[in-house]
């Protein structure tokens, strides 16, 4: 190969004009991305560009894309250590290019060795202003958020991160669609209440307001993903909630012991097969409470709770729980929204929604999100 | 992360069951790939496989897409030198896996450095035998044929890997829809009786006997791209020969000059904007005689003349040259196909088709080769 | 012509095996079509077909389609008068054809004098039986469930017969997928409370259990338009109600006057544009006492009620008026499902929902209603 | 109902500015409508319309379709006898609205009584002019062109006047794409050469240049069908001939003896199941004169053989004829144009193209044409 000469390295900490998307720290020496949808965005007129990654996991390794004006063209496994990786070269040098660097994977709640970093660039030209778009949407869900199941053969079951993208996906189409800068807040199997399988501490409110609450271990710690965010860096125009489908699970699935405390959780079924009142209370607080949290961090926000794109059984609840928060807090800038069921022509891989069922959920929130936001 | 003890490197030649794709030598140590849409396939039981790859180049870097289970989930840029690359881990030990890793760049004349290569596997399980597709499929082309702009934002320019693709493109579309085994022989700019600058030198059918006989250096040499392809190896049941587009441009080009001879070459227009009848009869000749060198290399292949894409120009042609080729053989089985032409909805990066023209161009291939392949 | 001198001509009464649908009295003689989507059904083994048609009205002609075979292949205006109409001619004698003439405009509850009768057909073969389709539903709505607007140019914006179809419209696309009978109920203009127009007589609910209530005048008493509708002669496996559209827009329009009692009506705005609770209420109430109402003289059907093609501001009502009726009844056979919107895309004449939104809301709702004729 | 004493009767001699669409004679009075696709346009202010029609035949009725400000709202058999039809009523006086009254069949070459003339127009407001669309398109074709299986169930087997139409059609969605007046000379089972059943007078070119000479009959002699056409009158600016497809079938149908002569008529196949040299030289021959005979009539026109909607037997021969014509006469203006073929999801009744099938072959041939009218 020739040597490109020309090629210069700068820490993140000298590169001007580097974007950076997603919920996370301050620090740029390295920068940690935590989220999925996360990560750095720069217009670069040279021909060529390396970023300096770090990456570590116990089990579960981390993906990322690479979009180049506005275009995919790469999507690749990052295994463990530190490297550099080429996002392009070959090209005119005189001319504007569009990067974006995308983590494909959610935070993985179950392995605190998962780390994705980015500590420097190397280019042989310059980069210049990144524009913030005119619209910031904050996405909050599950593994539907997390897109899991949006890439790979339907016959696929493993549960791991080859099968997550953070592009195949109605995030991602639904902020492009709207020209909107986006962050994601999603784990699979977690809910508003409880979690798929009845376990309380799976829920997403009770994180909310961490930069990464929903990691463990001590690097995160040290890495400041268990600090409070700061919502005045950031305050979106449009909240879109996508939670309630695990919650609604969680009536189908066995109990769950809490391990430290012996106590145990089950959302029950009545005998006729319908939700217990009692404990469909308890998910419909669990959601005025969130809305209130939401409203705290957003002050502005139009808030969407958009749900149905695996059944709509937590419909009437959700409804009833938003009625009941609005009547309270007289709050006007709330509002439910269907999101379109997954069909047999629409799944994916893990029995998940597929891109088309994503890409059609994201028709229809395009939509419903052009007119909240001509308000 | 933690380390998988389970896994076990073997060199290519020691790896059972792994099916090469693409023309190419019979020397696995290492393997050598050309021509675009050519890599390995195999199917592993195992959790985890990684490959040893060996890259290089003056200009072009290689990229290479990984097909797990029949669906892309991975492409990327594979920078100079040699590494091991993870194609897949953490999954379930006990499920056999369809892999497939694909050379996604054509072979490149201009760059003699241009290198990838296979040397070894590492996996933590075994490999199953990979059975053969009923159908076996030759493509003949250029640029469209070599998927040139079939990704990438529809203003990208440059003449660059990153904006080829293997699979994003009328060939893989047409031979999985035919469930067939393929091969690609294809060079951007090249024809059947000059390229389209009216370089004589740069057309297919010189080169067609040879492993890749388009390449250049003594390490291609080295390497046997220059040897005689042994025809006998594989024979396909269909030859889809997509050449003329570059034939036709070469009218509208400047003359060439032979840098060696001083000789100057070009395709005439009449003053009324009609091709040159001598300089048109040329190109059918060439075309005549590339179809009896593909008889004689294919004894009983049908052989489908599809063009179209970039418009019809040169169809008159082609149906003359064939004509004249089928009346003085008495061989039944060729025919002219005409492909659908682009368009402004379906263009792709560099002024190329993109991924929904050859879409559009493999639908209606394909329904055409089904009639062919049922005889 | 060449008189066919086989035709033979016989009276409703005894023509044997012909199927009616739509709701309506048990005469025929001759039969009256009051409903949109009515007509009669039959399978002609002979060439020619004809059917006797009377026609009456003071401003609103009259439109039938007809569909052979399953496919719509005529579709025309009929005007006033007693005419003999040739539906099929010059057939194979021997094949068996499946015909049905529809109705493909609502009653007009605005002119007394419309009138659609059948009294003699004309063959010149044999009728075949019809057998009955495996499912029955009964779609209750306002002018989308009336076709309204899902045929002609955008720009059309008379309110006539021509505007309206039985046929490009989600009851019968529905029907046609799920392979059901079925039967509409519906009205332009009205609501479950009130219509647009605050009016408090247009509401479907008052007239639910006549044959054909929501008509006017001494004929139509006199063919049976508002006696009592047998309930056990046709009971629907699912009964789609598609209302609220109109009763949302009476908070934006003026009030309106009884011109009889002098009394006004007017569904009232907050301040702050918000719906005014009281009102809203009295909108729940009358969903709640409509679903009672269904109840009592559908005791086996799923009741599902679909909403949102045209926005869904009603939604949270529906709802809770759901959630209430369900609470207080048990009845757990009654669903709330969110019809998709349409768009700037998917709009046909007077600003109503087109063929494409019909279509649109159709593929949702048939996934939907195949779930609940599972079980 | 309310008689609308607004409405005059006009014959149409004495209405204004009501145009005349297809190949006719110049008599309006009455006005005889030949070909499919042939009818009246005209812009009416005023809230309704009548027109008087004639119709008659032995064996085969007439079929209209009515078009309101460019959408087909009604689609109807018309019945022996002299007929007033309501085309719209009861719309806004004030609004001026296109109508197009279309005859939706081909002349009936078999039925010499076959009639649809247009006597008279009654209107209750006045008539506007109607501008000529910027260009102009003649289509001469087979079946395809007639549009038949265009409608109607794809079981349908019956050679019936119902099942052709004028609209669903590549000639009425190209022609409207283009914004072009244009029209239709086409006749089911005939050639260039000869018919699908080798019958050599049922070939278009012999009469090309009369105005319906594919009737017999005297009464159309007196109606002028067999006058010589006055091209003078109307110059397309694009020719599209649809032929071959029935040159094509008759290698493979029985000999035809001629009744009169007892002379025997047969494409002939070889053994080897190819076409006969001599008479496919034969058909090259027909399509040679016919290029010539249209060039004369059309001296204008870009002329554009557009063939494949049901296979591509013929194209060889097509496009050696469309070289032989070209090279004799250097006429540049003359090209080949390959429709897409009819697939099992885009066929219609009869086994014949159905409308999915013309869409695809419109939205091709629109394409291509609008290139060639840039010119």
């Amino acid at each position: 190969m020739t040597p490109n000469k020309r090629l210069k390295t700068y820490p993140l900490t000298k590169a001007k004009h580097v974007k950076v998307h997603g919920r996370t720290t301050h620090t740029l020496a390295p920068l940690t991305l935590f989220w999925t949808g996360s990560g750095i965005e720069l217009n670069i007129k040279g021909s060529e560009l390396w970023i300096e990654m770090e990456v570590d996991y116990q089990v579960y390794e981390q993906w990322i894309s690479i979009v180049i004006n506005g275009v995919p063209v790469s999507r690749l496994m990052a295994t463990e250590g530190r490297h550099w990786i080429c996002i392009l070269r070959g090209m005119d040098p005189e001319t504007a290019k569009n990067v974006r660097v995308v983590k494909d994977v959610q935070p993985m709640s179950s392995d605190s060795r998962c780390l994705l970093q980015i500590h420097a660039l190397r280019i042989d030209g310059e980069l210049l202003p990144v524009a913030d778009k005119p619209h910031k949407v904050e996405f909050i869900g599950d593994s539907i958020t997390s897109g899991e199941g949006t890439i790979g053969a339907k016959e696929e079951v493993d549960w791991v991160p080859m099968l997550f993208t953070a592009l195949h996906n109605y995030t991602a189409i639904t902020a492009e669609a709207l020209n909107a800068d986006y962050r994601v807040l999603s784990q699979s199997g977690w809910g508003v209440l409880t979690g798929w399988d009845n376990n309380p501490h799976t829920n997403i409110p009770a994180y909310y307001e961490q930069v990464c609450g929903v990691l463990t271990g001590e690097r995160n710690e040290t890495l400041g993903a268990f600090s409070d965010h700061d919502f005045t860096s950031w305050q979106p125009d449009v909240v879109v909630v996508n939670l309630g489908t695990n919650d609604g699970g969680a009536f189908y699935s066995p109990a769950w012991t809490d391990p430290t405390s012996g106590k145990v959780y089950k959302q029950r079924l009545n005998e006729d097969g319908t939700f217990n009142e009692e404990d469909l209370q308890a998910f419909e607080n669990a959601v005025k409470k969130f809305l209130i949290k939401l409203r705290t961090c957003n002050p502005a926000a139009h808030i969407v709770w958009a749900y149905g794109m695996l059944g709509t059984p937590m419909m009437p609840a959700i409804y009833r729980a938003v009625d009941a928060y609005k009547k309270r807090t007289r709050d006007r800038n709330v509002s439910v929204f269907q999101l379109p069921n997954t069909t047999e022509e629409t799944i994916g891989s893990r029995s998940h929604p597929g891109l088309p069922a994503h890409t059609k959920a994201a028709n229809e929130l395009i939509v419903y999100l052009r007119e909240i936001l001509k308000n």
